[in-house]
């Protein structure tokens, strides 16, 4: 399956960094669907680069909607969405094409593809590409909104910073959606901003943890094997670039505990049940237990950096410097929130396709 | 596909606790590996419950193979493996029935299959369905290795008690081969074992975090977006119960890491490329570069615990109080070890296959 | 996927004809359907060898419910059904293993698997598998019936003795479930049986074409591009061996007409919409429309004759004479139907149940 | 999965009749394969309406290679390519929106997407669509072509107008190559050509019969159940519109042969194995023989006619007549020929992929 992800709703990912386009082709989408540019541009704004703290290198993202869209809803057929590739200066990788970058993926994409793949600007495997999945995102990020799914996205810690947890899942969700820097606690903010430019003008880069939360899933969405909600999340999450660890609930601290203290007990609730804790980030048994799910991804710091690297000349296989003088970001962080929403609303609207039926998503207006 | 899992390789999982038996079936292996029962023995022996630190339930775990191995040696149609319950006392969980043990699948189960799944022992949720998957994934991890592509995990940390890191992976492996209880660091093993054996007296549980390696694998493997290693792995694992994370390399760690830390830079080795350090695991892009794989899992502690505990009568919505009679593990990290090794066999065998084709798994002989 | 058939409604097959057992795993089926015995044994009965038209090898194919059933009811995590081999005598085939049977599967599953199939009886290629496709089958299509769906199959045309067609549809369904030798035309029962005695009695074998109606289904279910309700079911019933034509509608014949004679006019009907004519068999651009199902599988004369035939033998490479003394069918036509009906149900519960969701088949009684 | 085909080669296509473009995305294509536009635009114009037999609707298929594609090789990522639709005029369409046409897509797509559907032209179920699949088929079919396995279609019979059999199988590839208007007999084209003509002039359209040979496919290539070589190409073959039938070897008219008559004898040749006959089309148990694979397809009279027709007005559920003024072709036959080579190049490169992994259909060069 490869760059196709996705069971009911699947998407299909393509476009080089450098390349005419970007995009992608997003196919189980329910008909009806009101399809508005204003919140797909208002998502693609969250992941576009801000200033100091990110690349110079600043596409509009003016996207194209080339199928599955009619008279401003989605047709029920598969909706292909383009975004141009407009401010390009290929020159700065042919220099460096036999170079391979530290943490990047050119040495591998080298192995992999015999040499054939396109290596400007990292080709296929550029973060660029993740603007599409942003865009076709915000599209069934809306229509779950519609639906009660809420999804909002933090930077739990940055540069070693940390930020609040989540206190009010809702009242906290609506808080950052209008946060272009996603911290809970404003005061955070400066702080992780100004570690940024540090480690830009030190040449360097920093990474994040980045947290999320969402609320109003159903109970009972997900699969006992292979296709539990952390599997399925997790496989989806891992595919953006940076991402090296993904947790729910408690996660990696939750190996600490003691079973009684990591169960959450369940009690009564509004004529249903809930959990008093939620270590178990919403999810037993690989399935939605109707508390918020919670988890959290490790964001590596940007591989791109002005500092002198090692490396080896691929046409040489001599040992060889690097020192990148391109376009980069000093983090990605902040910019990969936005994408991180995208994936988890395809994951859960693909899980919740299944479980209802295609046209769910769409609700019975 | 739920409890469909792999492309070229696939395997399903089926069974319960208190049923007939537990199960998988395995399509799309290469023909003509061989397929010993001992090397399978073995590693359900690594599974099985270990007297004071494990449950007093103790299946002998004796298993049929009912298709697709022939003459000893596997036919390349697809493999049906079977292991009967013998030691079943389902008695201990009617009483409990309405009572959805906090931590566990009950609740979530009721709610997705309405009242209709098998409640005894966790049903098809339950930890017992790991032992099909360990037999299945015995079969592939013997063959990888005679394709030179080994894989070992040790408890990173049980209970608190931390074990050492790997060194000499070849080596590290090949020792933790041979332990039942899989420390590194010898020391490490009366620590975590009494822990457990102290919280099972006190009526309680711990967790642990388990870590993986894996030699011999070669570069380019992997996908660039969706089945890249990281969610090709992460996917599988989570799968096993308990798992509530996954991080690869340095994980969580590499977040407070700079660029110029976190990157492993290129190095010429034996005429081909290497990295100086490992902190992405071995993967790069989502595709491996060559250097072994490492990874984490987060494993819970065990739910099933004796001390009171607080839940929801399901038949009245009324709060109410569960002490758990039935046999349960204190701790299930180490038994753990064995599922997240064929977790590891069947996702990278399959990822193999895409990329070499069907018969690579077999060699050439 | 290979073995595994379905998106969310899998089903995986094994087994070989003389290994312990052929069976299968059904995953997505929904909770609380009623699994009767009966009904499958009946459904396994229409499969079964029939005197003298038949193999003298007769199974009784007890079948085990080995999982995903509990107190009668599906529990909606994977069915595996089971049906052990018995009347095994492996000595027919030891002879013959390096003389691949014109027709069969035994050349290409050599060159396949390099040898190391199970050359026995066809193995894994073996129709004996198609018994545990029966049964599960069996459990899927009495759901469908009670969800308004039905399914029927005759013999069209069996060594060119044809049949009548449908005509009421309904009571044609109603009129086939009873009948071991399937055919609408009374009259034609015996003049077809006795076409395969001849032809047994000449060491020969029959073929002929198998018509499938199904009601109730409604309209809207199928896919515009690949998942087309014609593509999701030839899929299926191209494994059914033998099948080596698969016609929808008018079929081949409707190449013939003009396109004012093939289209069916759109008539109002019950306050919907209904079609004056079906020669488009109830689908267009791949999607059901309401009207009856209606398609024809070809299937080929039973390769296994006692004729003497040429073929080549693989252990030295040279012209070689092959005449069967096993226990080999005259004809599979009138077996056929059973599987038919099982791929047909399997198939449209899969369709049902992408587009309604998991819990559609169960109905809310 | 639905507009996505394919396993390691997987497809998805997008776009409506009068939308902006029609596209595809192909995933897992081997890098290096050179990409030859004038190979493309050839294929295309095979597909491209011709003249008088044709519909008056020209489009030039300008086609963008969106992504996948470097220095005029694939890079190994996903190759994306849109064909921007020009020649639309919608206002055709808008009058009979309420009017679903008798044989077309229009109310099952109603019924489906609950009337949000592109009405236009058929929207996404417009034979359109297929530009797309055959641009990217060609590509695959050049690949194919240099790894020795050729594909050939010509029109076995079209209003009753039978061409000669295939004699040499290579020599007639390469003659149909030349063809526009593929018959082998080139007095048969002549004669098909004027019973278009004919039935243009008469406010109707004709069907007819497609066959296809494959030459040059190694032995051993598809999968015993569900995933058989039949299964797959009919999977395909009926996502061409107006498929309503396909059959392998002799079809439909094996099924009144007796099995000495059926069953392909296997002879010695060239130190490997071949058949006497080719009456199962080249696959055997679902798998290739080695033998030239041989395949129809049944394609209906093109729904689009002049003449009054009866249809339902949606709008308010009654009786209603219909007469077409669009532009329509009175035949697609010729057309869909390349359609069908397209759909064969992607399901057996898919195939191929599988069985021999991903670096297969570049070859070693």
């Amino acid at each position: 399956m490869k760059n196709v992800f996705g069971t009911n709703l699947t998407l299909t990912l393509f476009g080089e960094s450098h390349g005419a386009a970007v995009g992608g082709v997003l196919d189980g989408l329910a008909p009806g669907i009101p399809v508005d540019r204003k919140a797909i541009e208002g998502k693609l704004a969250l992941r576009r680069p801000q200033g100091a703290i990110s690349t110079a290198r600043v596409e509009t993202d003016d996207f194209e909607i080339v199928s599955g869209v009619f008279e401003n809803k989605t047709t029920g057929t598969p909706l292909c969405l383009l975004i141009p590739n407009q401010n390009v200066r290929s020159g700065d990788y042919a220099a460096t094409k036999d170079l391979p970058r530290p943490g990047h993926a050119d040495y591998t994409a080298f192995v992999k593809y015999h040499g054939f793949a396109d290596y400007r600007g990292g080709g296929h495997f550029s973060g660029r590409v993740t603007a599409a999945l942003v865009a076709l995102g915000a599209i069934v990020q809306s229509a779950l909104e519609k639906r009660g799914v809420r999804i909002g996205t933090h930077i739990a810690r940055l540069a070693g910073v940390p930020d609040r947890a989540f206190a009010d899942y809702d009242a906290d969700i609506t808080l950052l959606a209008d946060r272009s820097f996603p911290a809970l606690d404003g005061g955070a903010v400066a702080k992780m901003q100004a570690a940024i430019v540090k480690a830009k003008e030190e040449g360097d880069s920093v990474g994040g943890v980045l947290e999320t939360a969402v609320t109003g899933l159903p109970a009972g969405v997900g699969e006992p094997w292979f296709d539990t909600l952390e599997g399925l999340l997790s496989h989806g999450l891992f595919s953006i670039p940076g991402v090296k660890g993904v947790e729910f609930g408690d996660g990696f601290a939750i190996a600490d505990l003691r079973g009684s203290e990591a169960n959450d007990a369940f009690v009564p609730a509004n004529g249903g049940v809930a959990t008093a804790t939620n270590r178990n980030g919403g999810i037993n048994g690989g399935i939605s237990n109707g508390m918020p799910l919670l988890f959290r991804c490790a964001v590596k710091p940007t591989p791109s950096i002005a500092k002198t690297q090692k490396t080896v000349d691929l046409s040489t296989g001599n040992a060889a410097e690097l020192s990148l003088v391109g376009r980069h970001d000093p983090a990605i962080v902040h910019r990969a929130r936005a994408v991180v929403d995208a994936v988890t609303a395809l994951v859960l609207a693909d899980a919740l396709a299944g479980r209802y039926g295609t046209d769910w998503l769409r609700g019975d207006e």
